[in-house]
């Protein structure tokens, strides 16, 4: 599967202004672009003769088992790519043995996107919103329903300014809402922007899950957020959709780990489209890399099958690369790999 | 606003030779599009979960309290993009907030600009004329007006060669003139070749205002300026309209910065179009961000307001970059955003 | 002669699916490009007032005296390029005094393709399949048929995937077959993914001839490829058919050749498509140079005549290179020439 | 004058083979579009506030003194481009107060050619030609012709393999014959791939003339031409016309400067088209500037005229980059100039 040909499939089904919306950067889209060509810049240097009979992609996140290290990153609005909506993008993530994060702009309520995961592992994306107490509510319900983690969202104390939704005066579709106001479509919650590392233990603790912040681009940031109690950091500049010009994800990831160390695991987003791309991060010290866009192309084309689909051959793709590679098992994917 | 496309839309309103005579740069124009590129160029790292409830874009340059670090740059003929001119272009300025620098080659006399602006702080652009006496008598009037600081620009001893210009055979509208000549429409008194640091001192001490260099584009020149007896020095190639092949400004930036350290402020111009331009350009060291062409265009298509909306644009785009790259004010940004 | 022009020519001949077979990479072919532009970026510091009246490519490669180090890549499928099949292209190689590899993906006999070498020198490249005994029989009968080492494909433990073939459905000619199964047509065994450092050592003493891995891309590995028996190591990412981001060849060139030192000869493939390619390198420390597509674009083309024009007409090339940069000879050839 | 226009106004004057004998490199073009864009890479640091009043261009080279240090490269065949051939390129150049260099492979004699610069300084390229006969009774006859130097081409053992030229199956016009051989065109000798350093000495000593070695890339054989009698070194690569993938001159002249240090004088050419690639030249270390394929175009349009404008309007670009840049006088054109 080439995910730049099931993107066109996806805009090709979708309306432009929410094919827009999904694809789209900030401003220039400088940053949304340097994420793909990030990786792609980067070169391998794999080894030969390597006895590859047996490749594995197995791992474990947080110490959670998983087929492998690809997981779904929080994405909004599931609903306007499919009317199956967040449950079906959850059921085709377990099919295909993937770690599903539930974004807190899910157009499907808690309850059933959990359901539809019969029992895999999940996380719960949180944006604080201003209004602490439907946040509190809303990850309340996150953990009853069983979700593993909790992702803090650390990039987002405002929205980026994207102008093909300028353009397009984008609004979500009057019969969405988001889980905070299900209710109320239309009506988004706005997010807190005074959010700081000291809502890390508030969270943990209110909540006794593992938190990870999502969006740490500097290692010094790294460190903080772990000192601040984080169980683990997510390098991510929101797909490209904050600030522009922001370094790219596959070019910050090495001064995150650097800084991190053994301390905690570090997770990477932005710009995977191949299973090298998840060689690459893997072998630069990623614990696991994040999907987003593809993900949703894979529910506007086919809806579950389809998530599943995307997921499978990522992972597929991931293990093709390994044995090209000469790596048997994700422990053997380390930095010299990479030229 | 996407400056960009404002500037097709000056350009549709503008005679081709007028339009080519603001737009363009020097023989190849390589510095021109060096100028935008670098800022692009440069990557960000922004920093998370800081409390930016409150973000402020307030600052000062040279003592004046601004509501944000984005000045207008000095540039020639404003009637020719406008019927309304020079007055409109400060009134805009003022609307914004935004610090004006009012050009020699203006086209309006130096009293209407000044009593546009109403009180509001401006600077003004001197091109030491070959005929000094008429020099001293139009800084005078400056003065006598109420400037706040005289910007010697040093990087003109000639004109640049621009060859849109050239094969344009562009000439000043006949009905225009410029203040040292407003009754003598055409006629273009020279600049002096022949300045050196030591006009300097000569200005600040025969009008006793502060004297800015713009122009400069290394550290040692910036160093001589400050013991000339310069206030502060604008990193500039003149908008890509002197030398060809000169450094980018963005390039430029540190080694000024690193030569001056906190014996001065350092302001920069050249190919900003963005607040995350500004952004950058403040993490490298700049006390402040002037605008040029991008002035001229929103006075082309709007007039006063034309030029508010201008500024204001990227005064609010420097204030959500900020936020994005959690700075709650301009001293919080810092050497370390540049990756 | 232009090899572009060459490729362009067998592309108005082929099957489109076959010409996408053999012109084509993996995923994204982004190796494919890159082991092509490597070349081109590197440039050379050619030497002044040498005496070339007499300049010689003439080498030894494993001791054996050669017109030039130009030597024959192993490709698969002669067949399907051309009727006369590896036959001719051996003929046309032995004719251009250029050493030829048979692929054990070779759609004629071993032993036909032997004979029409009429005694000039050649290798046998191996796969090792899963089927031992079919692989011992094989390299049996191209020992018997008088090849000079052995080349054992190290980088293919799998197949890389070729998204033109995926997309074109291709499959070998159902007439086809290759060597192990030339009675069963698009039968291909499968490799030994299992194959490790310890087989050099094995196939070497089982067929007492010197054994050459292919597809090293580091110093490390070409350590070990020496220390397990190897006589020699081919730097080669199979043309970009592999593992897609892998860094180029003339790029991983450097760091296999300082790791091996004077230990043993390096070989490189990829990209080389002018004399000054083998020229540098030849300067960059490889002994031989080998070439894939081109001599199956001259076999298309010309049959075995064409395969002699592309092998003489690069050989001519690196001649006139050698004389242009001041070098009489291939021991002239050394490091310093490049920039 | 944009030397890039010009050259289109020759070309649809010329007959295509003429035009692309002309401006073609060898091979792929590699190094003659790198020639062009190496300057164009090269970033200035230009100075402010010195007096530039008078701004002087002149110069000497090997102690001779000349209004600029632009200076015309030999090349071949000007009746081609123009019936009135070498004569008029000299008239042009002694009009503009440039050095013409004389090609071996003038169209003109001599004669005619040292005539028509009517006193004006010149200097003789010399060709040594395998018949060391003919070649002494040519430069025998610049000698008494009052050539000032010759210019001995060092990279041109064998001619380089121009694709365009084998295209076009390019010949010299049966009507034209070059000094060697104006009796019988169509007739050129051959160089000599003999040529090694010891023909430095003997050249100057059998002529009793300063020998400049054109065609130097390194530092290391610009020692050995100075070791052996060189009084000046050029760099060049012919124009990117002989092996291609050779550095760009810009890029080659910092390592000739320096391992030349202030023994000799260095010049170099290759891809200048402005005056601001003059002042980078001149900055990097380089004594003069010489010009090929514009004073080619100058000719194939406007004959001397043509000439004389060319080398004028390029003179009258140093001078404009020289006050730009804050540079006096050529001592004042100093490598900090260069970013």
């Amino acid at each position: 599967m080439d995910l730049d040909e099931l993107e066109q499939r996806a805009r090709a089904l979708l309306p432009a202004d929410v094919y827009d919306y999904i694809a789209g950067g900030s401003f220039d889209e400088i940053t949304l672009d340097d994420n793909r060509t990030a990786w792609d810049r980067i070169r391998l240097r794999p080894r030969v003769l390597r006895d590859v009979r047996t490749v594995t992609t197995a791992t474990t996140v947080l110490g959670v088992p998983l087929a492998h290290p690809i997981v779904v990153a929080p994405t909004a609005f599931h609903r306007m790519a499919h009317d199956d909506g967040e449950p079906a993008t959850a059921s085709g993530a377990a099919d295909a043995g993937a770690l599903f994060t539930m974004s807190t702009r899910s157009t499907a309520p808690i309850e059933d996107v959990a359901g539809a995961l019969e029992g895999a592992p999940w996380w719960f994306q949180v944006y604080v919103l201003r209004d602490r107490e439907t946040t509190d509510r809303l990850v309340g319900r996150a953990v009853a329903s069983g979700c593993g983690a909790l992702v803090l969202t650390g990039d987002t104390p405002v929205l980026g300014r994207r102008m093909r939704d300028v353009r397009n005066r984008f609004v979500l579709p009057s019969n969405l809402g988001t889980i905070e106001s299900l209710d109320r479509p239309g009506n988004l919650a706005d997010q807190d922007p005074g959010l700081t590392f000291d809502d890390i233990a508030w969270l943990r603790d209110r909540f006794g899950l593992p938190v990870v912040v999502k969006g740490v681009l500097r290692g010094d940031d790294a460190v903080r957020c772990l000192e601040a109690g984080a169980a683990a950091v997510w390098v991510s500049n929101h797909g490209g959709r904050q600030l522009d010009g922001t370094i790219a994800t596959a070019a910050a990831l090495s001064d995150v780990v650097d800084a991190v160390g053994t301390r905690a695991e570090v997770y990477v987003d932005g710009g995977v489209r191949r299973g090298t791309d998840v060689l690459k991060a893997l072998a630069l010290g990623a614990a696991a890399v994040m999907i987003g866009r593809p993900v949703v192309w894979g529910l506007a084309v086919g809806g579950r099958d389809g998530v599943r689909e995307v997921l499978a051959a990522l992972a597929a793709e991931l293990e093709l690369a390994m044995a090209l590679a000469g790596c048997a098992s994700v422990a053997d994917v380390t930095p010299d790999l990479i030229a």
